[in-house]
């Protein structure tokens, strides 16, 4: 199976004011990734709101991302929901309209305890399309499903012929490494924190990631993989460290789906509210926010719409 | 507001073999719950696997149970959901097909950390059926939501008319009375633990409570409150120690909406099985099941369909 | 085995206020606790600072309390230690000095994770004071041992022969009640939460108790049980609610340990700072606690030194 | 202040079969850690049971390590006690005996919840030995004191004069780098955890450790930190990922503490049992612990006694 290489960006959705969703933005949006070195498109994931839009809202956006994006350019559709019948008809429409691959973390409500659990629920939604590669979407901090990965490997591996790999967005790099080894590389395993993505690629790997922070951050992030690459590790650690930095800053203001959406508005591409229950920023925060982004000089080294 | 009196049942959704939701039960269900002494139902809940409903299927199941019941049986239906747009269309179904109320938990995803992000959550849903009065199901240990419920009356009380109060399904007896005398008792706390329901009884309140093993232990644990308001302690006492004997059992079987579904096969009303990521029960451990409520005496307990 | 009868009261430490301990409060320490109704004492436990004592001063309150307690006041000397074998001496002590029982909490340091590791800790403390009952103090949320307490009795009954029971400081009191029925009431279970008391009772059980509150709301909490005996709800109630007040103003100033120890100085019986990590109330603290105290009736409800 | 360069081992604590501490095999011990490479020790820590030892054999223990060490080999003693009188005294006894440094975690009774309860503990005990620096050791899987590091060092910088650094035994490598950055490198920030050394030389900084596993795995773990000095990524990789071969095989034997302790029987220095309340091998576990290092090669890439 193909392995991603490079960066695959997790978008946020673009909103009206009233809060519908506007697909208007989508091609410039997408042409801005692309510029940026992003390989792809990971959609209606965590950073897209995506367990808070109707199916119908799922559908029309991967319609668009799918319509947007340039020759080559991956889109990924996250079909995750509590309702696994729901999950297979986003997986079946993604296939139908032509996306790259699934990809779905672990349900949030019933929250899942046993690998089994968890493998059921990605074999029925692999196999509604079968031919797209599945990704399962590892992020226990968001569904509690604190499950050790390489039990997961051994338990697809054989059983779900699409399984394609992890999108693995958790602290350890201990685990990420031996998942990564598993039966020499048979799974790819895709880097899921923008802020250790040196570390991993150290390690060995993460030659391909998911991020959120590329949003508004993506030319400088991509460029950490490229320094590495060229074997320029002081570069490299600069743009880690820079990387940090941004994180540093949206971290102070309720994390990237809330203060990285929000950064988009102040590089030039309004996309609007966050979907209730989470707290929309004040005015007041955003100029905190763009004070702070300032004093590291971030939108000197970001590309602007 | 009109508070409730007497237990609520959280009903099973019926299902056919292949998963598909089945209407022909419930009928006989519902008059099975009467006989028992319930007084309602709040349906499409976690024992009803409401999250794993399709918004279609949440509202045939609502129009079903509005057709069954008897003339003044409560039907309360469970309209939360990951994604407000669809919870607020489901509010509103339930006003229109004369659904006697509506609740809601906190949304699974996002995990809610803060009041206020809570308190919107509820107030959009309460206000798309505003002649309904809104329950809040307070089950922490579900969604991750643990979050003081006093602090949610205070902030609620003049903001949300029909906030009518809380379904508690929470250890901390000190923190259910203290949400009872807020006021004097503005607030309708409905006792959420079947376990503790003579505890909660002799501190005050619980005049009410919604359960979910009244759907084949009814008949029982309304008889606690019957005996406690009766001066019969020791029967109470007794009741009790049944319904926690129960209660053991199921714990033993993947708990109420695996282990408890089951039993409703076994004393005749076949609910078919749960769906993914659910286990289901093999024949084996129904057999288990069945041995282990044999030793306790439930099936002489219990009133059979 | 004998049966504790009553309320045993968990005391704080004195010290001077370069937090030397300070033996000279003790005996009108023991007197007014016996005046309050209390029928004994559990020292050197989470209340007391146990863990941040020496051995030596573990030693010499020890030998305080026992010198200063009327007759029949039991003096049950806790010897938890991150280290078995100064636990072991620590029982061996009490057993020397005529205390009438012993007890320990799990090591919060390794954190237990399993009942054998616990019962192996637990039996070599109880044999190192054969003579004497041994209770196992249950507070997982002060050391993580979030162990069922059922295993724990099954694992213990014919191990340990003078294991006594449990000092249940939980929420749960459906496992409360599950160990209190095991054979019989084989065990003596003493209820642990000061604001649950009267749901406790009512379950069944809870005829003796170890409380943290009864330092200072002493007479009142006695009282609870008093009338609940006497068959008079309505009081047993009011009092348990004024048990809850008075619990809510310690939850404002860090609780039983801070808070509470502070309130015996408002009272009467000035017991000196805590010791460090615990951060000793500021005068505007202590200000603020006893308007609050005022506010809900407390000086005029408990006994002044 | 000077900077630790390169790895420091925590031992474990040689005992007889009896538990009693064993002195004897501790100038081997040190011998064999000098000669994989190792540059110092961090005794009476966790691998060395320190919470489990009496102060008098924490004082031999330390005494013993520093008469056994070589030139220039730095003894670092863990003093942290839930008591912080005995911490004191610990502290002062190194000071007395000619250790390098001192170092202590968080208490675990009663757990850390702010900083500035931290502050506090750290303080009292760096005062104690003021001419020796102070590492305070994170770890707060252990003890829970879950709590920004960065918010540590800006509260002890200007307030506690020998504050050195931070030995980090945690998995978020951006925390341990953003600690790393505060003032451009002011504090020494130790790097914990053996599995991801690799990919924390990466990132920058990790030039010291503090490494339990390097107790029977030293040569090869030092090996890592010179390959990657070396420029030889693909050695530094393997040896990285041999690292984490030998740490999967303990995590299968309760982890290091009693796995562990086992591999150096495995290797020549018998080192005897663990304490209550850690289970101690069977021969039979024993015996597969052997069969899987064996598979991954490990006797015959460790130095043997």
């Amino acid at each position: 199976m193909e392995k991603i290489t490079g960066l695959i960006d997790a978008p946020f959705t673009p909103m009206f004011p009233d809060g519908d969703i506007n697909l208007e933005p989508i091609p410039r949006y997408a042409a801005m990734l692309a510029k940026n070195g992003l390989k792809g498109v990971f959609i209606n994931g965590s950073s897209g709101e995506g367990y808070m839009l109707t199916p119908q809202e799922r559908k029309a956006l991967s319609e668009a991302w799918v319509k947007a994006v340039p020759d080559g350019f991956k889109v990924i559709v996250h079909v995750g929901s509590c309702c696994l019948r729901e999950s297979v008809e986003l997986a079946r429409h993604a296939a139908a309209i032509g996306a790259w691959g699934i990809g779905s973390m672990a349900p949030p409500f019933p929250k899942i305890g046993r690998i089994e659990e968890l493998v059921k629920y990605c074999e029925a939604i692999a196999a509604a399309a079968p031919e797209l590669p599945f990704y399962y979407y590892h992020i226990p901090a968001f569904n509690g499903a604190f499950l050790p990965m390489l039990d997961l490997l051994e338990a697809v591996d054989g059983r779900i012929p699409n399984f394609a790999g992890i999108k693995y967005t958790f602290e350890s790099l201990y685990e990420y490494n031996q998942c990564r080894l598993y039966k020499d590389g048979k799974y790819d395993m895709l880097h899921g924190q923008d802020e250790t993505y040196l570390a991993s690629l150290a390690q060995g790997g993460a030659e391909g990631g998911i991020c959120g922070t590329t949003n508004y951050n993506g030319r400088e992030q991509v460029a950490i993989g490229e320094a590495w690459k060229a074997g320029d590790l002081e570069t490299a650690r600069e743009k880690q460290n820079f990387s940090q930095a941004v994180i540093n800053v949206i971290c102070n203001f309720r994390g990237n789906i809330v203060g990285g959406k929000r950064i988009m508005k102040l590089i030039g591409l309004d996309l609007g509210p966050n979907r209730v229950p989470f707290r929309n920023m004040t005015d007041e925060e955003e100029a905190a926010m763009k004070a702070q982004l300032d004093a590291i000089g971030f939108f000197g080294r970001c590309n602007q719409f």
